[in-house]
């Protein structure tokens, strides 16, 4: 492709992006296609000579697009938002376009630098203690996700339980962690690939609001303690997926700290709210955390992937993660002036990330961020609003923030046919949890162009969802 | 950021990538910045209110650039290439734009299917046996990095060897996996994470071309289990980091068949070259690979991150990685007809990667493809064979594709001041490896914009480097 060729696509691709943004409200949410209908439309083996650019382009359209459940609808209210924005998307263009790799920080300083820098800027701007950021002993690094910062926290914190030994000769089976039910399953993968055992990873009570019970955990500790084993993790999580419910930090931190227990709290979409200072109580004793991570790229206007993860301690990460063969050795490196952030991460390779979170955050600055974020919880609050005082649904769950627990008093069936229909219409997307056993909505807020005309449209069709099914039988 | 805005700062940051592809080589390719002289110039504190988005490409230019150790550049002979090119990129914006989540086939169908699709063509592409298509047991998807597929790997080899139980309560210590000193460096890493113990991944002796040797791995698996050590998995290289060797597949398959140990097969950037049917003699014996990747982020053409992971039996990645909490239950997922890649890898989120590859093949072609490869390589033995020539320099080891290791004849110092040397003055960036004990200069001919007269123009750098020194005393 030439040069010429390139600016020419390029300038058409980001019109195309700009007109698709302008227009994604008026498509169906999500993907009406069955299983198998986008690859029959694909040939079925690679052309053999080039193809216009063109035609590819066309195919995007034609082929490509019906099969996209568009995240970035104003009427996306599903599982939790992943909201983009233009900085962000120019921010991704300009790192393809360098193509560093960001691995060592010889191998692109300012990679690596900016990629610090912003981080420490995010804790001062989320209200973090000083212990997480790269003047002291901890520090920042962006991950792809919450369930990549989940390992490495649970790997460092093995490491450091255990003086090294599970990375030399192996796990043994008897180290424990601990988090709630209601904590993100990836903590419970990280368990079964960091060679803990899921098993091992216990899932304890919460609360009558679905929290982390400290006592539980507690007295789980102690009884493992007591049978042999070697407690050493703890998930604290702040605003769970299913329902956005707050572990109660301190609580736990006090429990970890006396019993000697590394803290891990994932904050992953809730963490943003942080921004705020009003928002902060829900992280309220994260000076107990020993990692934190938050994803940009849910609540941050900030594309996949961009998750920030926190240590307190990073030479207890780096420990764990650190290899150096011979053909990575360099200057910069064994100076020890400078920080490889190949050691912070299960890859070795790694992009130029903070680049976009840099646009991000110049283009808003804090104020327009915050703005933002309050906008998306004064809606989450007006919808709630309209539900408490609804008489066919209630709230399950006050709503601390931008995610809406509720359900119409029909019963599982009546959720079930209110969430196929309203689904079904493409006119916005919900997605479902279950809590105490009941079939529960969600309606999480929180997409870039999300206005309170779609909130009051996805009410509107979802009381007439709600008025059109028959309650079930009994 | 208006649409207005976007299109006009989209339109002049294509521009700008465009520019910076047609004056790189003009750029010094190692940056020449010390330690902390990026973040000096950084504003202490992020902004409070936004900035205009002029002064935040004006920076991109002052503050960032030259930070920027140049990936692209015809000049940039370090490591490994991590070539890109205009459909790659463009394909990574429309990703960035549509901003879907691809964790399940639900959350964006076309996601998921492009990606199957497009792995199977990889797989027709590059001659990999049926084994490894989506149409039987196994298939591909898209990785980060070939760390991360290793670590996809060896957890799922684990699984399937102990059937579940170190998933479920943990690894005992007892694993043992094997690979040749030679390895990638991310498989004892992957060891250490995934619970197995770096001393229970055995670095074991190479032949006299570094190549893993079957005897000794036949003779380490039998000691490992007459001492009642459990081996589950090898790992074969198919060009190693170092210096491109290549182990014998179908050997140490024979051994891996015959001990029932998991074959994988690492072609981090050798693997792109079985495109051209003249260089799979190096997969030969690739059918008896459980698991395979190699990563078109390196030497296709398309930019970080795209590694491609191929698995004979995809139900024992799955069975190892699948979490199914209840808020991310659906239909499609709970009738078997679709793919969900979240359960094929570390992360839950995931985002489109598949359109840049899709967008590489369409605009290149399989023959357009191989065309590039080919010069490459054709340019490694054009250098491989001044070496040969020359009095003063000699080859390592003859290169098998596009990787030339050679030294000065001078020992030591003199090929550590020929490598200060050139990249000191910033024409052009090589690193080293060691080879027997000895510092040995590497040559990696990769970048998209190599031509001939970059490989003559190195050459003249690194004879006059030669040239320059004094030889040592003794």
């Amino acid at each position: 492709m030439t040069a010429e060729e390139f600016r020419r696509h390029g300038h058409a691709l980001v019109d195309w992006v700009a007109d698709y943004w302008d227009r994604v409200e008026t498509l169906p949410v999500l993907s009406q296609v069955s299983p198998g209908e986008i690859r029959r439309r694909l040939p079925a083996h690679p052309p053999s000579l080039g193809e216009d650019f063109e035609s590819v382009l066309s195919d995007l359209d034609s082929i490509i697009l019906p099969g996209i459940t568009h995240w970035q609808s104003p009427n996306f209210f599903a599982y939790f938002p992943a909201n983009t924005s233009g900085p962000s998307v120019l921010g991704e263009l300009v790192s393809a376009g360098l193509g560093v790799q960001g691995m060592l920080w010889s191998t692109s300083p300012a990679c690596t630098e900016l990629e610090t820098h912003v981080l420490d800027w995010m804790a001062e701007m989320t209200g973090l203690p000083e212990t997480f950021r790269s003047t002291g002993a901890g520090g920042g690094v962006l991950q792809d996700s919450a369930s990549s910062a989940a390992l490495c926290a649970m790997v460092a914190a093995r490491e450091k339980a255990t003086g090294g030994a599970s990375n030399r000769s192996g796990c043994d089976g008897r180290l424990t962690a601990y988090a709630s039910t209601e904590a993100h399953s990836s903590l419970h993968k990280a368990a079964g690939i960091a060679g803990i055992g899921r098993e091992n990873h216990r899932l304890l009570p919460t609360d009558g609001a679905l929290r982390l019970d400290p006592c539980a955990l507690r007295e789980a500790v102690r009884a493992d303690r007591a049978a042999g084993l070697r407690p050493f993790f703890v998930t604290a999580t702040v605003g769970t997926t299913s329902t956005n419910a707050m572990d109660p930090l301190a609580a736990v931190g006090e429990v970890c700290r006396s019993e000697g227990l590394w803290l891990h709290v994932d904050g992953a979409m809730s963490g943003s709210a942080a921004i705020c200072p009003e928002f902060r109580i829900h992280l309220q004793g994260i000076e107990y955390a020993d990692s934190y991570c938050f994803n940009p790229h849910k609540w941050l206007f900030t594309n996949f992937d961009c998750d920030c993860f926190f240590v307190a301690d990073r030479a207890a990460l780096i420990h764990s993660l650190s290899i150096l063969p011979e053909y990575l050795r360099n200057q910069a490196t064994e100076s020890g002036a400078v920080l490889d952030y190949r050691d912070w991460q299960v890859p070795l390779g790694r992009r130029f990330r903070a680049l976009k979170l840099w646009f991000v955050i110049r283009h808003y600055g804090v104020e327009g961020l915050r703005t933002l974020v309050r906008h998306h919880v004064d809606l989450a609050r007006r919808f709630a609003g309209w539900v408490r005082e609804s008489e066919d649904f209630e709230l399950v769950v006050e709503p601390p923030l931008n995610l809406v627990c509720f359900r119409h008093r029909g019963g599982d069936e009546a959720n079930q046919a209110i969430l196929d229909r309203v689904n079904g219409e493409g006119s916005l997307y919900l997605t479902h949890t279950k809590v105490g056993g009941a079939l529960t909505l969600r309606l999480s807020v929180g997409q870039t162009r999300t206005e309170l005309r779609h909130v009051e449209s996805a009410w509107a069709a979802i009381r007439e969802a709600g008025r059109a099914i028959r309650r079930p039988r009994g």
